[in-house]
């Protein structure tokens, strides 16, 4: 899932985005929360209508970044407090504030508000934070259930017309009226903890799991022991997504242990910085031996990128500071990542003879 | 014609370019001259083939910006001794090394070293700055002649596939084969010194004819005036070209005097910081008004962007400072300013009934 911060993923027109074929992108709460602000979005119809993007959303709680960009959080039972980026004004998430946000921007996926364990974490941590997002999760789930019905579109969209990704998550026609809500799977580095929070999780039966925590420093061994331990505790019928990953391999390699979602800024980011994915590994364009280079960022690909422009025409765009280099370089690490994953879904649908690999 | 100082029109993909029915583009000989250098470019095929484009491309003299980015400039009558405004290093360029450098690059259209002169001139200064853009004029044309087989692409290109914009300008079928150079008609705001000027040029025989050294901030009635005076002393069966106008309404009434060729930055630049040109007049998309409107840009315009997105979401965009902003600001703008110039097209060619407005 391509994320899109602040409504756009940057740099790239929606478009585009459909022509590469992203079938569901994410949004930030904290993000939209602070600017435009959510009932100014809810007032405009929701974050698809206000962004243009007829297909599937889904928004994160808030909660990772109300932690990642604030060093004066003061977090509570209740909630946290915390301070904006942008003008350092005082707000207050709770929960169900969270979720209160995220159905005024209507997305097709809600994420339960929970607290991202930092990495190392020792055991006492580790369980105080778990015992949190535990108890964020019911409340979540609790407002959530309470409220579904306030979503901005909840009038306008017929069932039929919801995009296919949540339609195919939500087994019952009248669960298509309302967003999706996901739990999130927190407990550090301790599979034990991971267990109990993976099952207190699917007691509540929630449209959906994630698996939080992860890719926040540890080794690389260690994500993927807690993703294999992890996985196999969540309902193979409901859509299981693991957050914040990852490298290009890594995403190949967890979609073929059953993961359905994942979202990263990698492929976003490092494309404005000049890092390139690409069937050869990484290229880092701004390298001087790519000066005078005809060939395409990566031979293998036939992206519209990849198709038009030279490795030595990115490089020039990148030392030029000019806006196309973001653009191009962009499209291109969407395209090579979003092509990972095609072939995955093709493979594993010849696998298993599943004649729609979309599905 | 959309500016495309570094290679590149700021923040549009070239396939959109083509999409908004752009027919030619122009790069800047000083930019291009710096970075990445156009020894570079020659090796790599020529403009065209170093930035993608396979269809009319111009570039300036240099000779605007030597004079307007350097404060340092020391002008002889055998050229301009300048610093680089990214690294201080020290340059000189002549006419016979701005051709030099403008065949290296290998656009469709090149044009003459002149000095653009300042507004206000006294008579004096501005006999003293025609004097020296005829004899660079002259010697630009010398080096032009004895040179234009150089150019990067001479022997790749048939003569069909040549753009039709230059097939149009250019009689012979041999003429096809290299590039086309145009004079500029400068002479301050004295209708006799541009009456010299021109009339010089035309005998020199250039394959096009600009006029330079307007909307350097003299007053509109000024520029009007200095184009109705030079307009008709240049050849009708040639393209005739003023630089750097100017707002819609300018665009559209030069056009229609005969005028065939224009550039400016404006709808470009202007759309960076958020002001877009629409039927309604100029709308500064920042303004608090259009924070929740959900209307196009332009309710009129039929382009890509307006026919997708809404005032508040291009607002928002421009709000968080996201890439995305510049990148449909200017597709709009340039949709808008290309939309002019085909219903002039359109009008000129049903009054004189031309079955084909795009010739």
């Amino acid at each position: 899932m391509p994320v899109g911060t602040q409504g756009t993923v940057k740099a790239v027109p929606q478009d585009t985005l459909e022509s590469l074929g992203a079938q569901i992108i994410l949004g930030n709460t904290y993000h939209l929360y602070l600017r435009p602000g959510h009932e100014a979005i809810r007032r405009m119809g929701g974050l698809h209508k206000f962004i243009s993007w007829p297909h599937a959303l889904l928004t994160d709680s808030g909660g990772f970044q109300v932690f990642s960009l604030n060093e004066l959080r003061k977090v509570t039972d209740d909630g946290v407090h915390f301070r904006s980026h942008l003008d350092g004004s005082s707000h207050f998430f709770t929960p169900e504030h969270s979720i209160e946000v995220q159905i005024a921007l209507g997305a097709d996926v809600c994420m339960a508000f929970d607290e991202c364990t930092e990495y190392p974490a020792n055991r006492p941590r580790a369980e105080e934070s778990l015992r949190l997002t535990m108890a964020w999760a019911r409340r979540s789930l609790d407002h959530f259930r309470a409220h579904s019905q306030e979503v901005p579109w909840h009038e306008l969209v017929a069932p039929a017309s919801r995009p296919a990704v949540v339609r195919a998550s939500t087994p019952a026609p009248e669960a298509h009226q309302t967003q999706s809500l996901f739990g999130i799977v927190q407990g550090g580095m301790y599979r034990d903890l991971r267990r109990q929070c993976a099952e207190s999780l699917v007691e509540m039966d929630f449209d959906g799991y994630a698996i939080g925590g992860l890719s926040v420093g540890e080794p690389r061994e260690l994500t993927l022991e807690m993703i294999a331990a992890t996985l196999p505790l969540l309902p193979r019928d409901k859509p299981r997504y693991v957050m914040g990953v990852g490298y290009p391999d890594e995403i190949e390699q967890y979609a073929r242990m059953g993961v359905d979602m994942m979202d990263c800024v990698l492929p976003t980011r490092a494309a404005r910085h000049g890092l390139l994915f690409t069937s050869e590994g990484r290229l880092n364009i701004k390298n001087k031996q790519y000066a005078e280079d005809p060939s395409p960022p990566d031979p293998a690909c036939d992206c519209m990128v990849c198709r038009r422009y030279s490795r030595a025409y990115l490089r020039h765009l990148m030392q030029s500071s000019e806006a196309l280099s973001g653009t191009l370089n962009t499209i291109h690490n969407l395209a090579f990542y979003l092509g990972i994953m095609r072939r995955v879904r093709e493979s594993l649908a010849s696998a298993s003879g599943n004649a729609d690999p979309k599905s």
